[in-house]
């Protein structure tokens, strides 16, 4: 099991499961367009964080988490060079400017794109619509988990990835083929809703319920 | 609080959902465009059920649960009659005739065009992501319980279905404006997705964990 991450983007998303990763052993490199910002922000998180550049962070393991805003996903790929073989964790919602809405819909989604940009990686939907609170607390919930589902066309990937989940604390829940990404998004735009306009605060999460 | 509920559609839905309401003392008519249907799917389902057409559904109570093929809203509407000032819980989700994906997307949802269908009625989006199966073993999930979200525009009608769900043994939570179907009816194929393609079944539900 691969145990260097590296991450593409330094906002709350990226910092958090980043720290959450390097808490639980994994070495974690955090990738900025700013190579200096890279450095400072991996400084802050602690053991186990490196960081630097965007083409470093995706050259750092066979893992890498994409976590940069949709608007500038195809720039931030661009950065990284090849990827060829390589697990990409797709966590990126396409939001709108605003964050009112989605801006790809039914017929497409965030995690597609991104497949289709670079076709030779192994794209995992994963992450999306968790809070970033979420990974900052990680018992948040207990003795409940919160499940996160993910989805992926790559069966190796697709195990990276349940790994992954397990290991930080949550359960995790295969939801099929990359394509469902297209429900895996309005989902997080779900929360946000509830978050935010609903005013429920970001200390929530979901919970799939078996039998 | 409304404890009259008619039901348009004698599908699994509208069945389970009417055996439900029927338990827990509320006064349901069951409406098929198969008045003879109706009947009978009622005498099925016993105590507190009536059946007969949709018109006679429409016309029972202040609440009307929609739960029809995506396909067929607009003759079901039809068939109503008038439906003014009533709620309408709208559960319907805009499956494409495989089942394989959503017939509208981030623009729209099926919520949103029933409520322009029915402008004077206070739709609102509930039940459109849960299993059958969910309604029909009550205690599915003890001591846990699943979460329902709902949409819409109406406070008077919001007010009506927080009521339902936590009447019916489900925890309730507003998800905000009725366009919020939006994501709600995602999280319908998410569900399916679980359920049937990646064999979790069907004693699957979603639940909204907070702290």
């Amino acid at each position: 099991m691969e145990k260097k991450i590296g991450i593409i983007g330094t906002g709350n998303m990226g910092k958090a499961l980043g720290k959450l990763l390097a808490d639980h052993n994994y070495e974690v490199f955090l990738g900025s367009r700013d190579l200096e910002k890279g450095k400072q922000v991996a400084e802050e998180l602690g053991a186990n964080v490196q960081g630097g550049s965007i083409a470093e962070a995706a050259e750092f393991g066979g893992i890498v988490i994409l976590a940069v805003h949709y608007g500038v996903v195809a720039e931030a790929l661009a950065a990284a060079g090849p990827l060829a073989g390589k697990t990409v964790i797709d966590i990126v919602n396409p939001l709108t400017p605003d964050f009112s809405g989605l801006a790809v819909g039914h017929t497409s989604s965030a995690a597609e794109e991104t497949a289709a940009l670079i076709p030779d990686a192994k794209v995992v939907k994963a992450f999306n619509y968790a809070f970033a609170s979420t990974f900052q607390n990680e018992n948040a919930f207990s003795p409940e988990k919160a499940t996160m589902f993910y989805c992926g066309d790559d069966a190796d990937a697709k195990a990276d990835i349940d790994m992954i989940i397990s290991d930080i604390g949550f359960d995790p829940v295969d939801a099929g083929p990359l394509q469902n990404a297209r429900y895996l998004e309005p989902l997080a735009m779900l929360i946000i809703q509830l978050g935010f306009a609903q005013k429920m605060g970001t200390c929530i999460a979901f919970k799939l319920l078996r039998r």
